[in-house]
């Protein structure tokens, strides 16, 4: 049993790299880009994001309101791209979850070289953004968030 | 990457392993019981139920008519006890799942053996499947399943 290969799995089914943008007066350009990855889990089995937990060391875990699960999230920039994405540039996702990871990386390299504060790189990341997990819902429409 | 690990792990994250139970004049005691064990997925990204499919050598892939699922599943008795099952006892789950695997594991090998065909085997199975899921919702009660 290779654990590395396990949890590569797990989050393959499980996993979410998300990336929310939304309307910030605190934020340069007047918008908040916010990366995320996380694991949901019914409460009653909450042992593997424990796990994961202590694997990355780093990240939280708590209740979601929503309804009987609990949420694994790491959010720190920082975290994603020293402790949490050099794990599945190793063991990468077998499913089309990778294309939405690679693009989820992108971003987190970018933000982590403070790209998003320029306006070029502020683009490129929105761009991104936009292609990523399109079977989702998106509370604005790309032509929305101008700059 | 070790595959059969990703794989336990992806199944920890997505996968079900349940026992219905459903009156039938068809079967000894008036009920019919079905191991099955299966994977949904999105169905654009099935990939992974394909990959799953060739390695147990077994099982269907079925768009699901409820929403816009692909499912992998697996029902025959024979296929879950001689192709699936020996995978999890070589990687075991690390979730709370583990345990309504080793009670499917335990009824597949009594319907292997047809003890669902005695009567004190068949309490036995109904008795293991409502120790399962105990979160999932049942169309009958344990004491509706008379012989």
């Amino acid at each position: 049993m290779d654990f590395k290969s396990y949890l590569s799995g797990y989050v393959d089914g499980e996993g979410c790299f998300c990336v929310s943008i939304s309307p910030s007066t605190r934020h340069r350009f007047g918008w908040e880009i916010r990366p995320s990855f996380s694991v949901s889990q019914n409460a009653d089995r909450a042992q593997v994001l424990k796990m994961m937990r202590d694997y990355f060391n780093c990240g939280t875990i708590r209740p979601d309101r929503s309804d009987k699960t609990v949420k694994y999230e790491v959010r720190s920039v920082s975290d994603l791209v020293e402790r949490v994405l050099p794990h599945f540039e190793e063991i990468p996702l077998m499913s089309g979850k990778q294309d939405d990871l690679e693009k989820f990386t992108c971003i987190c390299h970018m933000m982590y070289q403070k790209l998003h504060l320029t306006e070029t790189g502020f683009n490129q990341i929105v761009g991104l953004v936009f292609e990523m997990n399109p079977s989702g819902i998106r509370k604005y429409r790309r032509d929305e968030i101008k700059i």
